[in-house]
């Protein structure tokens, strides 16, 4: 059995289902890869919350430096979210020698070239899988099982709170304000939804889909971006009068004017893969010049799932070093 | 640019696709890889074939041993298919210090110990991607992205004839009959359907996955196997009346009783993401303890899709040697 140390950098949502998804599998994971994963430092300020998991107290610091410094740690975990102090926490972990592991999509697109020179200069892995869909390994499959493609085409449902949202405007006949209200009342929506539902989540998470899909580097703000707030009831129905649904799309093709992207609110086709695609659920849809067509759809949020990426990335590092 | 030298067994169908998908992407492989991937020697009896491709004479060879003896050769594609004398070829090619990739889902389904035993005896990768799915990149999912879960249950649609004909039976009203014969005459369906239609195919396919999301080995030949030969246009209106559809499906779940696995005709419900899985596609549903549902789907064979599968598995051996 092999073990490898692990720094935790935040125990919010996602810190904290990484952690119960640890436990609870630890035994399947020992068995199975032979790796004895262990979390040995926290940062975090709130050492009293009631997570629902026992975290010994000398794990907790909050002094970043006792993570970079500590020289059994191998792996660091960032899920602090935002920009910074996020970025810089993974340029310092990667200087220290650490392989760092990562959910935060505000991050990587806007310090792409940053985070992954820094990941080259200092020969470590960087690895992401939890930044874009959640749970579904939509990260390896476009960088490694797809890597013999070239790929024409991208269409994306990358946030489940706005697909809710229209899903049940579409079901319900509901109009936006109102579902918004129920969303947030039920958690399904922050009391600040603006980065939902105004699409900049999802315009952070095309960033990083045309660097590894299409090789171009495109930073969050310079794509076009409409969010889901001006829908109506009546444009809904128009849709659907015409077979289609309203999905908040990213979207990119090539075409002969070169590479075409935007995140906006688009009429899909009833019969496409991505029309069904309800509720919570995000699904990406390529199109490669060998694979042809493939759709992944799963759940792209939430403690659980977003942690099998954390830690199927985890997986991967720890059976390297 | 790092040269990786490649033989290849077999230069049929899947063959000549790998051989045209690398030519077509060879630019993009080496710009986004750094890998130079070269088949410098090709085990095929028949040179003379017009495959649309140009191969230099010189790497033809009728002997299997001048593949396995060749010190330049780090990686064997493995394309004859078959149990033997795929198995034993792929067993000389590790003992010769070879890494294999393969599409050979009979070989493995049936010789999975011996053939996953020689690739940790000599320490070399055995990969095979494309033996279940095709160009779905559903056991890189399965074994790497997703390896912190535990599976409770799994359903795939595994074969692209069957679902093809099913497709067909259920959108025209037409029988089994005609519809085989219809897609035999458009070559999507072979002479000789009974790998197909009779399930063995599926049943290969399904032992594999029960090694890899279930830890389980099982023998095809000890799976309950039903193929759609008996399914009858009424059979899918009866479905159709209770809001289902038949599909040809390989089956798995974790039960108080153990692991309950099949292969049949099954009614799924038209809100299963499987429901709506088409023609020639090839489909996995996947539930795990911490991802939730997943679902993928794409092109499940053809030599192009298959090719993307197997040069993927390439690529990831090369990027080590």
């Amino acid at each position: 059995m092999k073990q490898v140390n692990i720094g935790l950098l935040g125990l919010g949502n996602i810190g904290t289902g990484t952690y119960k998804a640890l436990e609870m599998n630890r035994e399947h994971i020992e068995r199975t890869t032979g790796l004895n994963l262990q979390i040995t430092k926290i940062l975090e300020i709130d050492t009293e919350k009631d997570r629902g998991i026992f975290v010994e107290p000398a794990k907790f610091t909050q002094d970043p430096e006792e993570v970079f410094a500590d020289p059994g740690i191998r792996i660091v975990i960032e899920l602090l979210g935002g920009v910074e102090p996020a970025t810089g926490f993974m340029v310092k972990a990667m200087q220290a020698g650490k392989h760092v592991v990562t959910a935060n999509k505000a991050a990587l697109a806007e310090n792409y070239e940053i985070l992954t020179g820094a990941a080259r200069e200092h020969g470590v892995s960087l690895r992401f899988e939890a930044s874009v869909g959640g749970g579904i390994p939509l990260i390896a499959a476009i960088t490694q099982s797809l890597a013999a493609n070239e790929f024409t085409e991208l269409q994306g449902i990358l946030n489940g709170t706005t697909n809710y949202i229209l899903t049940k405007m579409q079901t319900q006949g509901a109009s936006y304000g109102d579902v918004l209200a129920e969303a947030q009342a039920k958690g399904f929506a922050e009391a600040d939804p603006t980065a939902d539902v105004c699409g900049h989540d999802v315009a952070n998470k095309l960033s990083i889909l045309l660097s590894l899909v299409f090789g171009e580097r495109v930073k969050p703000g310079d794509i076009p971006t409409t969010g889901i707030t001006d829908i109506t009831k009546e444009d809904i129905e128009e849709a659907a009068s015409q077979g289609c649904v309203i999905k908040l799309l990213a979207s990119a093709s090539r075409t002969p004017d070169g590479l075409v992207y935007f995140v906006q609110p688009s009429w899909v086709n009833k019969d496409h893969p991505l029309a069904r695609v309800n509720n919570e659920f995000n699904a990406l849809f390529l199109k490669g010049n060998a694979v042809d067509d493939l759709t992944m759809v799963g759940k792209g949020a939430g403690p659980l799932p977003t942690a099998s990426a954390v830690l199927g990335d985890v997986i991967e590092i720890a059976k390297g070093v």
